[in-house]
């Protein structure tokens, strides 16, 4: 009998796991021995779920935690944490690691997966790696911001202000509007303190267009959350003990207790960079559709060290999701497991929430359309979540762009309150099924009072849209 | 200069209104004559909004009402009131109608449209149609209902313990467990009567699937709404005063302060059928696909009166719906006022809820599917609403249903708690668009976990579909 096969998988979070478990569904030990390698303490977690954690709507940490290394190993799959990936030799199949005592080894393979995920982007600023200055990336992130939160660490002269009972709520900055920098805007809005985001660009939020970001700004400072907007941050200042105590942007200062980055994330391949396999503009992989590394015969890659293919631009994309990283796990386990499976692309939906605005986006911006040729009409309407007459309405902002011409659905954006946000599904779908938004206009969707008005505020833009492509 | 056109519209509610006021919108007064009869009180209201108007929710009658007679008037529609059309010449073409006074008198058209809705089906009972027995399909059963429940007029054994200071609720049983039914037991269970369903079927909400209707019933149990199932009533039984005072089943007898009719609507047709009109199996005017009444030039035909084209099963159906309504008067009206547009069909989508527990379905039912000769495997499956660890995540049921072989969308019906409902427009446009399971299981839907797990439920059901598809 043949020796077992082995696959090794660098990274235990979302893709990582997801292939080795897909893997292991379908081949037995005898066939396919698993090797994981995570250089954190934690596997299987949701990332996604951080903010919430330090919000306080999540109180136990071990609840973001999906399938523990104990659940992974008791399913034959050998995970090995603290263990970091630091070379690749990809014409001797095999990969150098170093475990935490320190120990190094190479370890050979004969399928490998590369799911080495995505590191905040932390630019070169005098004091942006002081105490005090968090990510939150990884579950490890997100604990030593929590530790540091309850520890109470405050700079010298906010302590004093405390000690002497004056109520001064303590201040977090986060530097960075985008989906990462509005949630945590939320959390520390949560715990009570006083926040402010500092962004670089005209809008928060520039995963949407500047008027439907305009939204989100005028919604943000009716939360207290102050938003500077054409912020540059130049500066962390730390006080004498070296921690940071304020954020100097290049025309005022903003003092913190506590300051998170919120600043997006690049893709971690160094390793594969370095082993000379194929990157993207934004550095992440470059896979086929079955997530094999572009060239390679047994080297998969997937989540948010990849770059996926947008169906509506054409146009390869980095989006570092964990519903993307989850799906490219279960398509290279099944890859690998004997099956088959491909990840066609994205369509570039996304939702978040700031408090009880809901933020929703799908498809192309007006920027992005126009930046790979295409020539679109946009329309921008406002309804209401529910029948007007229904308890609980609430506002709803609909922006819908649309293919001059050919009338195809290239985006939507969707800025509201409560049931507002999830309503980009329709429009998700629409967009992988190529629809036009003359063809939307007759969905039939669910409609009952609770729900919706009697135009789903979809088929309104939809409608509004449809009129303005035979417009021309 | 030629004399103006005259469009005669027959019901003023959804579709009639609608095809006016869009036709309107595209011709002035000059061009075409707009003048539409209404047998009721009021125009272009929500039915819809009757359950949660008598529950409460809703405190203003007005606030259903759409747009008023006068509104209407104001924008060049003669809309006459407490005015029924009795008989249609359509070689004549001419409406002989009767006015409030009784005043009768033939008024031609040169377009006209058929927008008579539906009527409640009153089983010919015993009883059945005894003070204190309510349908409420329009505002004007509506007003009825509320008022008989304000009068507070209960039957005389009842009144003498309420009279005595018992505290016995009141008691209101509820004929029919479909959708009217189960929101009409929501509404009396809100206002704090001690609700029992009697519904023939062996399960409520016939609408869904035996095994996903059998989780209505046990959430509906747990609500306290007493559900009596395989119960076909015999007699509505009254007082000494010809007072609805209880129900009679064949094995049973069920005390009523107050009986509600929830047993559907059939096509209101009488007028189209003595005229020679073409109707459907169900009573519903056959239309084309721009809503032409089939084999006429010049009479419309849209909304609870038609029968549409369901394009799952490739088959017409009686679909009472306002949201269709909404769309088959755009549809005419844009057509009347020289526009063009068509209404394709129908995929079945329906949402609902009772109580906190939200009802939806798309597609075929296994039974329909089967009616048709369509061959399917069906796979259900539990998730939850948010992420699970995310505050307020509650239960939601997946029912999803692929042809064989080409694994084609068929169906899903899902029962769950908040936030579950309105999943179905997933399905619905997928439906719309011909996907199969396995294409559904790469949709890029909105994640983040406020809003769904990280797989959503629809996709987690898509991955069991296909499975079960390749499987055979």
């Amino acid at each position: 009998m043949a020796a077992a096969e082995r696959m090794v998988v660098i990274g235990g979070d979302a893709t990582g796991m997801s292939a080795a478990a897909q893997a292991r569904r379908l081949k037995g030990p005898g066939e396919l021995e698993i090797v994981a390698f995570e250089r954190g303490r934690f596997s299987s977690y949701s990332a996604c779920g951080i903010p919430y954690w330090v919000g306080g709507q999540v109180t136990e940490r071990d609840s973001l935690v999906a399938r523990s290394p104990e659940e992974h190993r008791s399913r034959g799959i050998d995970l090995r944490m603290r263990t970091e990936a630091v070379e690749l030799d990809v014409p001797g199949q095999r990969v150098r690691v170093t475990e935490q005592e320190g120990t190094e080894r190479w370890v050979g393979y004969d399928q490998l997966v590369l799911a080495t995920g995505a590191v905040p982007v932390r630019p070169p600023l005098p004091g942006i790696d002081a105490e005090g200055v968090h990510g939150v990336q990884t579950l490890d992130d997100g604990q030593r911001l929590l530790d540091a939160l309850e520890r109470g660490h405050l700079p010298h002269g906010v302590r004093g202000r405390v000690e002497s009972g004056g109520a001064s709520p303590r201040r977090a900055v986060v530097v960075g509007a985008g989906y990462i920098g509005v949630e945590m805007a939320e959390a520390f809005v949560r715990r009570g303190y006083q926040v402010t985001v500092l962004e670089k660009a005209e809008q928060p939020m520039s995963t949407l267009d500047p008027d439907m970001g305009e939204l989100v700004h005028e919604a943000m400072c009716s939360m207290d959350i102050e938003t500077v907007l054409g912020a540059s941050v130049t500066e962390v200042r730390t006080d004498e003990r070296g921690r940071a105590c304020a954020v100097a942007t290049q025309d005022a200062e903003y003092p913190a207790d506590v300051v998170v980055l919120g600043l997006g994330v690049r893709p971690a391949t160094e390793l594969a960079r370095e082993a000379g396999l194929p990157l993207g503009e934004s550095g992440g992989l470059l896979t086929d559709l079955a997530m094999r590394v572009r060239g390679q015969d047994n080297i998969w890659a997937g989540g948010d060290c990849v770059e996926v293919l947008n169906l509506v631009s054409g146009r390869p994309q980095h989006v570092p999701l964990g519903t993307h990283a989850n799906k490219h796990g279960q398509v290279i386990g099944a890859n690998i497991g004997g099956g088959y499976a491909t990840f066609p692309g994205v369509v570039g939906t996304a939702v978040s929430k700031v408090c009880d605005l809901e933020i929703a986006r799908t498809g192309l911006l007006e920027a992005q359309a126009a930046a790979v040729g295409l020539r679109f009409t946009s329309v921008v309407i406002e309804s209401t979540t529910r029948a007007g007459y229904y308890p609980g309405t609430r506002p709803i902002h609909v922006k819908m762009l649309a293919e001059r011409r050919s009338g195809r659905l290239l985006g939507v954006q969707i800025v509201g309150r409560e049931n507002a946000g999830k309503r980009v599904d329709i429009a998700a779908v629409a967009l992988h099924a190529g629809m036009t938004v003359e063809q939307m206009t007759s969905l039939d969707l669910g409609y009952a009072p609770p729900f919706s008005p009697v135009w789903d505020p979809v088929l309104i833009a939809a409608r509004k849209a449809a009129a303005a492509v035979r417009e021309g």
